[in-house]
């Protein structure tokens, strides 16, 4: 029996679970999990249903689409491992954290391919058994080493593309072509310290917190959608590399917390925010 | 207008979302907010849905009965203040937090009299012009102390009834009389520091983080259904007294966001544990 | 037996633990508590004791003078409840907690006086039998009015100010007045959401962690140095207004922490930073 | 350059600051960091001091004990990497981390071997050309099981042993064997949920926090001294098989942390608790 993730994003109106729980009822699925979220603001609905059963997807996606209000946005996700690929550049952490989650058979996602613009993290990635692709800025325009880049990327066609700490600025040209594919994690808690080096930053203001933050990268440098986010506690004890190296372990949980959530078609976006249902 | 909150904790079973919506929409109510839970091994499922509109209370819920299993726990709850009765003993802390907050109109309650052991917290009572109820334990059994207590409660007729560090055991029978009724702070994160002076405790264990709980009470010390927790992190420097100081703060954050939950009929109860919808 | 915290900033050079340790050893002093922190960056040496036993300040200040670098800055603060004064608007969660920490005598400190620029706070503020000071800022230049509520201030010659959600910017003159006094709560994780409503601003940028910060007041709005900060997970379904309610328990707490620091002298300022000993 | 953290613990007596920085000062060495504390309960004067300089280490020893109270204990220790061993048995995700740090070279320790009762962990472990050392526990006594342990670790002859979730009770004998060098992780937040399974108890029991502790090991399962704790929230929607996944990202974390304080040099142990300087 399969397991399927309905995933609704509309216009409110009155009775929409009534009528898409109808749907689901006629085709005589179970539903194992269920949650909406209605925006007052905006007036969107979000809907996320986990369903199971014997059915016919195009059928019930057409008869969901027949209820729902005109222009809406209707995907059936099946639940199975995705194809992800993983951008980096020197720093393992979090690519380390991803590379052990997968050997455990813990990260509900097929790692596909690491690519990176240097070539220290060959080693590490190779003992995985996983294709590395080096990708050098070297002697290149922007233009031509992301062009390369998305040729190394698109040979493996993944669902989502995980910047583990990859620390080029992407070019809106590029975050198009993978536009709501690319998730990244930043190292601070933002919107404090966009930008270069936020330990550093973070350091030269004296806080008594810093964070994380996971995000789906847009055009806007560090603005995109929030996923997760978390803190540690520092002092003045903490010189800038030590605030960096307690920083790290934030930084592998909380991009890895907000990979689970996109695996699991559990984040929708809109107005630049997140619903996580 | 008015809004309700229709509240149901039934056995799962196909196609209940689908029913107790579409009597929903039959009633041309407006759903503002819905929320289930299907809890796989009991098999039990909850839903509690924010409704606004004009309709009669009593044929909508004889509809909704009508669509779901026998034996199903239903009720429909306006959404105003509450009256509550706070027990306290002779810590402020827990208590002022609340006074304050009804101070400043953020409570979602009424507080019809604060109850307690000693005449302590008189004053800072009745500076809110609040009744102060006085029912010394000196001199008579428990179960006469108990019995003037609960008479003190029943004038006012709460629907909850606050235990902001009251320090008193309570028995069965009292526990019973005000069954679902009693929210407590317990002064540890439960279950490690059940009984007497939790904070002296932890500082003989020499733990890193102490932290607070709200729970029911039931007739099991301390194990009642768990509703908020939270921590704060301590070393070697704190005396056990300082834990405390540093707890207290804790405490009544804890209290007053469980209170929060329950005020607004977000809390179902079922197998000594709390679903927050 | 009285006791005092021996206060030292200074150049590091070598040698100073044992020079200082010395003098109080020949004062036959009792140590309770040494901290100290040596500043890599700026070489700046930070120490803070706190001694007990019988023997002349005078004496023991030009001794300890004697063996410090020149430029030096030493005190020697006397462990008692130092006169604060609260500055606050029209919120009263902040000053509640103060004025209920007050009334349990866990302050450290004699609350001298509120002073506001509105009058709603007066009633919570007379229940307490605390002097409330109005100076309205109606019909009056700024400059004006931050001139008679100095002339409020100063009747009380508080050791420190704190602005327990006062909504007014204050003037550079202000603050120099004051300097070094001024202890503000921010209702964000700074440097996250200078300036007005961070609560919108938080909800607008969509983030998952809300924050409190309290620091002392320089002339730039929002950057002085930062004393103590914490934070909250929240989510989707927040409005601004619920991120308000929920920051607001944090923000007291982290108020009251940063002044509990204050009070007990652990405080010292250097490089737009705060070290804590 | 040479660097060396002088560790002492003593009774407390006045002046032991002044004694003790004189002999350093008459050593003319460098103090980088100091770090003190008393226990006013027991009178137990702890000492942590980093220093750097030419010196030699026998008379600066001998000097130090010459100022303190007989019955002292201290250690000069030199800032280097430890060597450990790893003990494991099946889980991955503790381990896997620590060969991550030590593939960055942030460990600041040279792991010997890993020690597994299970040949499952081999293959990761031997990616990182560190050596696997089976021991089965099968066919054999608990005691013939400890003592082929014993000698697997002595082998490399660790300074600490790491037992990144070794699912095996230890027998007093084998504690007392390596007293004070075993480090464990427990995946709860001690003293709740002792024992087998804590996740399982957790749920159980409902909680709203999940924790990690790292301690030392003693005698008393479960109630060593305690290094390091942190926790995180959980709902009603995880399964005990939820908090598990979601607390192993806490139990890495407090693991290594707690590593890294020990590796330091900076955890002392007295009355079954631990002072970190």
């Amino acid at each position: 029996m399969k397991r399927y993730r309905l995933l609704i994003e509309t216009n409110d109106e009155k009775g929409l679970v009534y009528k898409v729980s109808k749907v689901l009822y006629m085709h005589n699925l179970n539903v194992e999990r269920n949650s909406e979220f209605v925006d007052k603001i905006t007036n969107k609905f979000f809907m996320r249903t986990v369903v199971t059963g014997d059915f016919d997807s195009e059928l019930l996606i057409n008869d969901v689409i027949a209820v729902l209000p005109i222009a809406s946005d209707i995907k059936l996700a099946e639940d199975k491992n995705k194809d992800i690929v993983i951008l980096a550049t020197k720093e393992m952490h979090c690519l380390g954290d991803l590379l052990i989650k997968n050997a455990e058979s813990k990260l509900k996602a097929n790692i596909k391919a690491v690519v990176s613009n240097h070539n220290s993290l060959r080693n590490i990635v190779e003992k995985f058994d996983i294709p590395f692709e080096y990708v050098s800025h070297e002697d290149i325009s922007r233009e031509e080493h992301e062009s390369r880049v998305s040729k190394a990327i698109n040979k493996y066609n993944p669902a989502i593309i995980v910047l583990a700490k990859y620390m080029r600025i992407l070019s809106p040209d590029f975050v198009n072509k993978f536009n709501g594919k690319l998730l990244n994690i930043h190292h601070s808690f933002l919107p404090a310290f966009i930008g270069a080096n936020p330990y550093k930053q973070a350091f030269d203001r004296g806080v008594k917190i810093i964070g994380a933050t996971s995000h789906f990268v847009t055009n806007d440098l560090d603005e995109g959608p929030i996923i997760a986010q978390d803190i540690v506690q520092v002092d003045h004890n903490y010189s800038w590399q030590a605030m960096r190296d307690s920083g790290q372990n934030i930084e592998k949980n909380v991009l890895s917390n907000a990979l689970y959530l996109v695996l699991r078609d559990k984040v929708f976006v809109y107005n630049n925010k997140t619903v996580i249902l």
